[in-house]
């Protein structure tokens, strides 16, 4: 972890002049900074932004803006679904487990029809449309989808399946103007701006300074080579994003995610963690990533998905992401996606009417299983029975092996086909910064760091192990929010 | 992580009067501890060491005794064995990682051999007899095994070959009286203990105590309810042990691994860990872990294991510390064993010549696989054809699918059983202190903390994410040395 501009922090009495000054400094204007930056500027602070490129967005912007929200909100009413904290509850401690923060996940839960309302307040618009189609977000400006695989086995059994995936509604993708993430972002940063919020650009946040007490009392930045010092009267929110693109980190933590960074931009470098550890400050679940998994799910759904021993291990109607882990972490990202020339077609066809999903080519065609088999170089039988077996119960509807819904269950016939999908997982970091439901960040004592708050995948949110898409956007300004509102309180 | 006496540094500031003092102080008297001691004594340091509980050993000397070593010991050249630094870290880089400390492998092995004499210099015996037999360690007093599954696939194309578990001989394990990590700590705490340390008991290390500059310069600990402040003039060494009984470090960072710690001993509370991270201290590989896995190896390797899908995972004839971290955590901790009544007869055979194996009785029991599959509640077909495959590549000796070795792969037959091993987990922690390979304590600034060392299973050694038996003997007594010779030439 060599370090050039050291992390550790430096003590006020060391700074004669402070450059800048505010109640509030928050270290980047992605999601979890620009809710921070509402709630603090909405309890009476002085907020000042710090962003390390030359504008908001951060990796929110960029993204396809799934905010994970449930328990009723009124979009999953209009859309005809029915919804309970409990049952979000219920779904969350499964599917992004194990180990998860139940207080945290509980807390989220509990407040995720007032978070709905508040970002609608805000400006964000949710149109009243659900996209059912397998896929990874909608395509159009539809608003609700299934995110995380809570229709599909496991979890339907676990939890009443409601799609919790809100959406920003967005300009059409064919355009290829705004996205979802954008539609997020504008109306915060715009609420940011009429609040009086300030912001800084090409201020990267290299270090916190520390009062005699142990308190964070300001940020030591770089802006063009000259370092600047910048007072936080009241506190230092961190919302400077993953660790994905430390390469150090990653190897120490998430290796399987060497030299596959994804969904995530570069400015994702660790370093607000780095600068907490640097405080005594606990982490947790380093090791848990997002994974993407590159296919498209209206094939995934139309074939089976097999490992490099020819055997099944995922319903592939579930959400991709989860395809994307279970494929990297536990089979050693090898996967093959076997499909007959006629779900072929039809999954082309079903995507055709929607933009920008590459289309992946079969790799072998063979006109027997048999064949394909030979051709891919698995022990003879190993494909062959896997076929089989599914088929057999496929002739039923039913999929007992992995409960594949029967609306996607039939038999694989020929010609047949294999896409070969291995290495084809790319994502984010989700360990970090453990912090309190005040966003306080905790010292490993286990007593909150005084001064110091931080949102966002700086930190260890409602995900352990698993993933549901919106779970970064939702627990980043849901604990964004909750970072500004204690960084005002706290007394100056 | 709450903590009712905090893991925070204290000032030396405080510090009225020194209780005790020494140049090298070191908190736990297990395996780093003791090799630090020596190795510290033999720089010429005063050297006290402080034990939690009533005496020296630590989980050392409860544990088998196995201690990694290789690249061409006299034991390995002994048994008929070739082996070289360059193979062992062929091998150790492929079944340790992902993510191993390239440089701390190398450095291993490059000094193993050194290692293994340093070890007889200290009076620890190898028999000079080879135990070939499926089984977790020689049940007798054999000196070497193969420890870590290097004769079996995948390992054995990457690497040629070679055991490196060396077992301390010992007394008849049918006495039951001393194991061999026992025997391997005895004759460590005897030269210790002539080379003048002292040992003091029943204390309790709780915090560490830094100078104005960061450096650390003793610890307070605590002996039946009292506070004593312990000087350290040259340096600190952590030997403190894992975190497997840390439930809420363990929720954190390996939460597969909660309600199942196993091979540990309730000491291994991660102590040194919070302690080192409360001074800023780095950490790596958190979630990495053991697992044994609760079966007979005589069995395992004379059927075939299947995960809750009927499929097989692992060839049954590798290490089972690798069995069991595939089960926990890559095929959710489900496993049963499907085996024919002569190869279970064979087993139980092999077995009886051996003290102290556990026989685990079948589950179900039937005439032939369509009945077993039925009994077991598995998806029709879905055994019946893992079976199939593996018989027909079985008849002509071969297993293409996981590469048993053909001296194990026999047809299944009829009647048939099936062991039920859901569960049969349990294991310890592997990850912690990042540190040099002197054994210093890094940073998160990527720089030493001045006069903090640590080893043993308190650091992250070796082992990334996977394991080998005797992985953790082997860095906790090779960077247990470094740590003593450090820190005595640490200046006061």
């Amino acid at each position: 972890m060599t370090d050039p501009v050291s992390v550790r922090p430096r003590p006020a009495s060391d700074i004669t002049e402070w450059d800048l000054d505010a109640d509030v400094v928050i270290a980047g204007y992605g999601i979890a900074g620009v809710t921070a930056a509402i709630e603090a500027a909405r309890e009476g602070a002085d907020v000042l932004v710090l962003e390390r490129t030359g504008g908001w967005g951060g990796a929110a912007a960029l993204a396809g803006g799934f905010v994970y929200l449930g328990g009723g909100t009124p979009l999953q009413k209009a859309c005809g679904f029915d919804d309970s904290a409990e049952n979000m509850k219920a779904f969350m401690t499964a599917a992004l487990g194990p180990g998860v923060d139940e207080a945290k996940i509980a807390d989220y839960c509990e407040h995720s029809v007032a978070h709905y309302h508040w970002l609608v307040d805000c400006g964000v618009t949710f149109k009243e449309s659900f996209w059912g189609e397998p896929g990874w977000e909608p395509p159009f400006d539809d608003g609700l989808m299934y995110s995380g695989g809570e229709n599909s086995a496991p979890f339907h059994t676990v939890a009443t399946p409601a799609p919790r995936g809100h959406v920003p509604q967005m300009s059409d993708k064919r355009t290829g103007e705004k996205g979802g993430g954008y539609m997020l972002m504008e109306p915060l940063v715009h609420t940011a701006e009429k609040l009086g919020v300030r912001a800084e650009y090409d201020m990267r946040v290299e270090t916190l300074v520390t009062d005699a007490d142990g308190r964070v009392v300001g940020v030591i930045t770089r802006r063009y080579g000259r370092e600047l010092a910048i007072r936080a009267r009241r506190g230092v929110v961190l919302a400077m994003g993953s660790f994905a693109y430390n390469q150090q980190m990653v190897e120490a933590f998430a290796p399987r995610l060497i030299g596959r960074p994804g969904a995530s931009i570069e400015e994702h470098d660790g370093r607000a963690i780095l600068m907490g550890q640097a405080l005594g400050a606990a982490v947790a679940h380093m090791d848990a990533t997002e994974v993407a998994f590159v296919a498209d799910p209206q094939h995934l759904v139309r074939g089976i998905l097999v490992n490099g021993r020819g055997q099944r291990y995922v319903p592939e109607d579930t959400y991709p992401g989860r395809i994307g882990q279970l494929t990297l972490l536990q089979n050693d990202n090898e996967a093959y996606l076997i499909i007959d020339e006629q779900a072929y077609e039809a999954g082309a066809a079903a995507t055709s009417a929607t933009p920008f999903m590459q289309q992946l080519q079969p790799k072998w065609v063979a006109e027997t299983v048999d064949e394909l088999e030979a051709e891919m170089g698995l022990p003879t039988g190993a494909l062959v029975s896997t076929v089989e077996v599914y088929n057999r119960h496929a002739a039923e509807g039913s999929d007992p092996l992995l409960g594949k819904k029967p609306e996607w269950v039939t038999p694989i016939g020929t010609p047949v086909a294999a896409l070969d999908l291995r290495g084809h997982t790319m994502g984010f970091t989700l360990g970090g910064l453990r912090t309190t439901l005040d966003s306080e960040v905790l010292h490993v004592s286990g007593a909150p760091i005084p001064g110091l708050y931080a949102a966002g995948r700086c930190t260890s949110g409602v995900c352990a192990w698993g993933y549901a898409s919106g779970t970064s956007l939702g627990d980043g300004s849901f604990y964004g929010r909750r970072a500004g509102i204690a960084a005002a309180r706290n007394p100056a």
